[in-house]
C-alpha cells in the first residue's frame, strides 16, 4: 500500500546499446501492452511512454487509442483499463513535469540490472512508499538499461534484482513486473 | 534457494479462452524469450514449451537454434544462457515424463489468475522448496488460463498473484516472472 502517487516511466532515449554507446530504441508494442497491464495491477497512476522520435509516439498513440476507443476496448474490455494510463511524452523531463501537474516535484528512481553506486533495498523502498512525500517515477531503460549519467543523477537508486542466481538479464517486461510486485505487492 | 528440482511448462493446450471453452494457443515468441530470461534467473532446471502441434514445435525449435547456436549465439550469448533451458514437447504429461527421467514423479503445481478450490500461499510454498522432497513442475496456461480440471489435479495450487488492486489480468510474462521471484527469489 503506497500514501504517495507513483507512476512509470519506460525511456527508449537515452539509453545504452551493448558497448554503453548512447542510442535511441525503437518502441515494442509488447512492452506497452505487459508494462500497463503490470502497473494497473498495482494501482499505478500513469506510464510514460518515453520516446525523441514523433512517429514513433503516434505509433504508441495509435496502439493506446485501438484498446481505448476502438475494436480492441469492445472485445477485451480489461485491456482498456490498462491502455488508459498509457501517456506519451518526448522525454523523461516532460514525464516528470507532468506528473509533478504544478505541484511538488516528484523523485526520481531509478532501475538497472547492475549496481551504480549506493542501491536502496526493496524493503525499505516499501516503507517509504507507505509514508506520505513526493510523487515518484520510477525509471526503466529498453535496450541495455539506463544510462550512468542518468543513475547518478537519480534520488533513489533500487537494488537490481537477484533471482537465484548471479546471472541477471531479465527482460525489461519482467523486470518491471518483479520490481512494481517488491515495491508495491501484496505478498503472503 | 531451492533443495528441489524446478522447471516450468507453459501450456498451449489445453487452455481457455475467453468464454470457458478448451483452445489451443499459437506461440508466441516473446513467451519463450521472456520466460526462458526469467527462468534462468531463478536458477530452473528447465522451460517446457507445450504445443501438440508439430509446426508449433518446430517454430520454437528454430528459435532456440538460432538463439543456442545460430547467429544470435555469437551476437547476444547472454541469450544463449537462457533458450538453452527450452525443450520442447507435445504435452504435459511429456514434460513430467522427461522432468522425471525414470525417478520420482515431479509434484505439479498450477498458477491461476483467480482461485479454483484451495490455494497455498508463496511463503508456505518457499519453506517447501527449501526442504528435499520430489522435483517441481509449475504450469502456466497461456490464452485466459489453465482449465479446471487441470488445477483440479495438481498437487499445488499456486495463490493468485495479488497486486495492489483487485484488478488482474497480467500478461503471462509478467505473471511467470513475479511468480518465480516470490517461489525463489532473494528479497531484501
Amino acid at each position: 500500500v503506497t500514501a504517495r502517487r507513483v507512476a512509470l516511466a519506460l525511456v527508449h532515449y537515452p539509453v545504452l546499446d551493448r558497448e554503453g554507446g548512447i542510442i535511441t530504441t525503437a518502441v515494442t508494442n509488447l512492452d506497452v501492452h505487459d508494462i500497463s497491464r503490470s502497473a494497473r495491477a498495482y494501482a499505478l497512476e500513469a506510464v510514460f511512454i518515453v520516446h525523441p522520435v514523433a512517429a514513433q509516439r503516434e505509433l504508441v498513440d495509435r496502439l493506446r487509442s485501438h484498446w481505448t476507443d476502438g475494436g480492441g476496448a469492445r472485445r477485451i474490455p480489461d485491456r482498456k483499463d490498462a491502455l488508459s494510463l498509457v501517456r506519451i511524452v518526448s522525454s523523461y523531463e516532460a514525464a516528470l513535469a507532468e506528473l509533478a501537474g504544478g505541484g511538488q516535484a516528484p523523485e526520481v528512481w531509478t532501475t538497472a540490472a547492475r549496481a551504480h553506486g549506493t542501491v536502496e533495498a526493496y524493503g525499505a523502498l516499501r516503507e517509504r512508499l507507505a509514508a506520505p512525500g513526493r510523487p515518484v517515477l520510477l525509471l526503466f531503460g529498453t535496450g541495455w538499461g539506463l544510462p550512468p549519467e542518468l543513475q547518478a543523477g537519480a534520488d533513489v537508486r533500487i537494488a537490481p534484482i537477484v533471482g537465484a542466481d548471479p546471472w541477471n538479464h531479465l527482460s525489461v517486461r519482467a523486470a518491471c513486473a518483479i520490481t512494481l510486485d517488491r515495491l508495491l505487492g501484496a505478498w503472503s
